[in-house]
């Protein structure tokens, strides 16, 4: 199969570190393709940005998406999520999304790290928004952005793992999701100072895609993500507009 | 005041029709600042519209936001409304999230109309981000498109008094709000034929940015709504850019 | 327009403070017309004393509601704030609600501090109440009581800093409501030891009353806020009577 | 021991039909002191109404609650509850509290039977207020008044049943809450005519209270419901006054 | 009365203890009939261990029920509490379930003592299947196992009155549960060195289950509680297939 | 990789169709080794036999989980699911949970089609433990048993799309579950009848502990689902004593 595996950020950091944890992770026959951005902030994480990423992520869906089996969204916001599921006819993970999932199945009480207090709120809200607000016990908010470069990683690893423990011994987690795309990968590097389960997005994103394109669902033919009826727009991409008036 | 009154529409039919009501609504100092979308959807009706919305949102405040003293952003689904909170100094509101904060002071048990049935997970969606969840005691999906038009209304007025008569009746709801930027000044129309109060949000979007205005609330300085770091990015309009990037 | 603000408890001290900064607040043409409880606690702060103000409310209302034009209830419990909107015909709006949905605009996650442990159940009682309770993201209880007095307020104005702070810093708050009557008009003192918006109910009541005066909602015909029908009862004020008894 | 039977109504009718079971289901060694309330509605069933019984509410416990072992509070909406637990060092129990508790060891899905369309609301808020919200399947509204008044109940009844079945029908109803005081008794008329248990709360209440007599439970030191400090107040009976200044 | 005192551990130390407080709470007509497990752990503290006491459950109350007129079960997980309700026409309480209902009518915000940390999310999700999940304001795992044998239990009365104390500090706790089967009849050598009311299940549970009988509540004759339909089976001892085969 | 496929049922009939949909839906490399209950109810539908399965699942897990990769269990309460995560070192899932799970990323609202409406509340109580109650926007029990049996499906394949037709026009769902282990294979049958995706638990179980034995999750050291401490228990068959006992 071929997964279209999707980064709204407009670096190739990001990128070649998600697609090289996913092709570890893939089944052999299936073919990784990654793409940047087009447009947008670098690295998103603002809410600013991340609302220009939703226009972004669709627009990179219109021009790659045909001929590919599924899709995994590789912004741990799972940004255009729900728009992706409703423009396409094969399947759409988010990596925050199917860690969560995935991670239900291996602890009763959730821990999530995550990187940077300004972004705690926009996981609360998206925990909230799959309806998993009560499984989440605990969440910590490490101060330090190495993980979006390519040097040393000795010192955050310490917080990663201290922030770990932290939600063990306090909160009670019984697995803890190591929240954003950068975290590809790094579970297996910190497991062993940790008690329970590490889980991160991108691995947990390319299995479930895997998975649902095995599932062979029906595209919704009623409802908020059936096919788009054709729609009359102005000023977007040749290949959105081509997407949002299919008989044209 | 200055308000601008934000319509990521790209059709100028719904904008004029919202900036009329807003007018007729806003107190005597208040002017009223009326822009259109530059590109995505003549109307806004899809999850894929949405995504690419919240780009045209944005883009849209960082080239009007300048000199304004509050915004109302005038699409039912409240589209980029906590982007519009963090990118700006001054007040934001959604006309749906006025609608409803509105509503909870008329009514305990809140009823919502919206139009087409497509959207009913949308605005569930929206409630529920709001926290607002509980509140709602009945939805009520009017399957007719006039409004969209400036043709006869007869039809889809029957219909949706009978809409909300039913949430009063079956759901034992005690306000109704009427979804949809399009449905500014129609509860004045319809309120004689239902016996709880109707609300729309552009009327209560207005009302709630002055009310904000002349609280002059502080700008937050942390947290997920302060001011934006200086980001880099590509491919973005000159006036987001700045935004973006502000000491450049 | 002609605004009733009732104090519930019976000491004249709040009502000052509170129609002060009422005052302040309000716009031009607003009347305010300040009335103290005829009965009941000196400063309302048992559940008991409150059981008391319910009454003490709705004879108040019962007396002076007439030829006004909404109502703001500066007890920061919000009492009896469900039986007035059934009494009269005219808007009716509680500062702890008012501060609350106001709040809600300003930041996601809201965080509350009150003066005195014993009212924090009441406190989050009220939040649930209004379907609230998911958006407040901590709680603070001062032990001090200070406000109720004329004297010196720097110790407590010390600790209300602290507390607010303390939300921001280990809750993740990004807007934080001060609860109590005799706040009114301390979060401009205030605001520039926070970083994030300070909010309080009587400037949000007086704001919300006269939006919802502008917006003419219908009073409902049917519900649990219809208007009442005549009732019989032994021992009630003159006024209460008259109101109970419309056709009389 | 001695329970105090208490009756926010102003009218006896209730309060013998009330006594009556509840001398039926006590213990032998039980005493049932029935009360009235001294002022307010004939029969409670509107928001200002129950405000106003708030007050009787605590004014006929300083009056009678002295010598007593026990209280249960006989109105359905269970005024002013928490004030009394305040108040008073004995146990307080409300017959729609009682009666869910109790049922909720009878069935998981609970369904409520209510009289009066008008007051479904009250008691929905007053299930969410006990964190029992979520055990509630259903609620049904009886249009008729006859329970209160000494007549021909057949009508009533016929519509009793035929609720209660819809309930287990429709909702998947495992146990029927028929809900007010002068449901007292009427369980034991209705019950053949439903397959699933059927309860009321005045014969619960009066177990409950046994119950906690029985259990000897402290009287809290701290929090919302530890005894009142003497407090300063004005215009009240002098039961309450006493009450409310121990120390005097 | 005939009360089925059930205890599915395997160790007779612990229904020696229940059985001791059972009868000291139990009214004068009660008889308390204590029954040990046949099979399964010596003392319930894992998941696994808890899965095997499900069928140890219903395998007792196959073997005792008869000619008994209510059942208690007095395992602290309330094990097989469901399944007891749909085999059997005579009420059955479980002894957390009973703790958590009475603390409610004595407490609005409810504090839980545990012993052991690996059992603290099973009393989470005890809590939560009450729906009772929002009243718990605070849970405290004391790491001691001296309950669960004869010898001095100063050190765990310690930790015990330091997590009670701890709960009401800084949890605002205005009643507090001791869990474990083990804690039958603690509450009275602890209370004194804590504030608010110390509750625990053998207590509680008995006098529930004497109140459901005297309620004399009718058996569901529908739905998830209803009567077993005759059934076939293999493996299971004689007892239980009568139970599963009644017309056999 | 090895795979356990266990059907706590007493009948080969369920295990022989489980396993053929299992084989199907399997990996090439993925060998199913489909285990029939040792005791217990033919087909579990009662709460009664479900309390049993508990013992017999775990006993099954005892015996033959040595030498497996990964489990599914069969049964679509998903009994004992906790217990066998907490007893073994290989990933659990269960087919409720796995559906549930996959569902989500299929669409919004999920709905829920059940046989025998006596189980309908066993389901609700197992969406709810694992948090996704909100997710599930209606249920429907069709009243046939047939799929229980090797006859004609008909007239129930008819009921189902109606009942899943009905949730989709009445409660807006986005995507079926079919619940129950008999309907491994059913949704290819009827899946051209109804507009939103179909789904089954014995499909997506398999799936999912492909996929969890793919991600190589460490088994937690600590929490409620640490391993076993060794333990004294009586009368259990020797593979769980060992199992109990790993030292001895």
């Amino acid at each position: 199969m071929r997964l279209l595996l999707l980064n709204a950020n407009t670096s190739d950091f990001v990128t070649q570190r998600v697609a090289s944890t996913a092709r570890a992770v893939a089944a052999p026959g299936t073919e990784i393709l990654p793409v940047t951005g087009n447009f947008g902030a670098r690295v998103i994480a603002t809410r600013t940005e991340l609302a220009i990423a939703n226009h972004a992520c669709v627009d990179l869906l219109a021009e790659h998406a045909e001929g590919c089996d599924a899709v995994v969204i590789a912004v741990s916001y799972d940004v255009a999520l729900l728009a992706a599921r409703e423009m396409l006819e094969i399947p759409v993970v988010g990596i925050t999304e199917a860690a969560l999932l995935s991670a239900s199945m291996l602890g009763t009480r959730i821990g999530i790290v995550m990187f940077g207090p300004r972004v705690l709120p926009l996981y609360q809200e998206l925990a909230a928004s799959y309806g998993l607000g009560a499984r989440i016990a605990g969440w910590r908010a490490v101060d330090n952005d190495a993980p979006y470069a390519a040097g040393d990683q000795s010192e955050v690893d310490r917080l990663t793992v201290a922030a770990a423990n932290d939600l063990v011994a306090r909160d009670g987690c019984e697995v803890v999701v190591l929240a954003g795309a950068v975290m590809a990968g790094v579970p297996a590097r910190l497991q062993a100072q940790v008690p329970v389960p590490l889980v991160e997005g991108v691995s947990c994103g390319v299995l479930q895609a895997e998975l649902l394109h095995r599932l062979k669902p029906m595209k919704a033919k009623t409802g908020s993500l059936a096919a788009l009826p054709a729609r009359e727009s102005v000023g977007l991409s040749d290949a959105l507009v081509k997407r949002l008036s299919p008989s044209d």
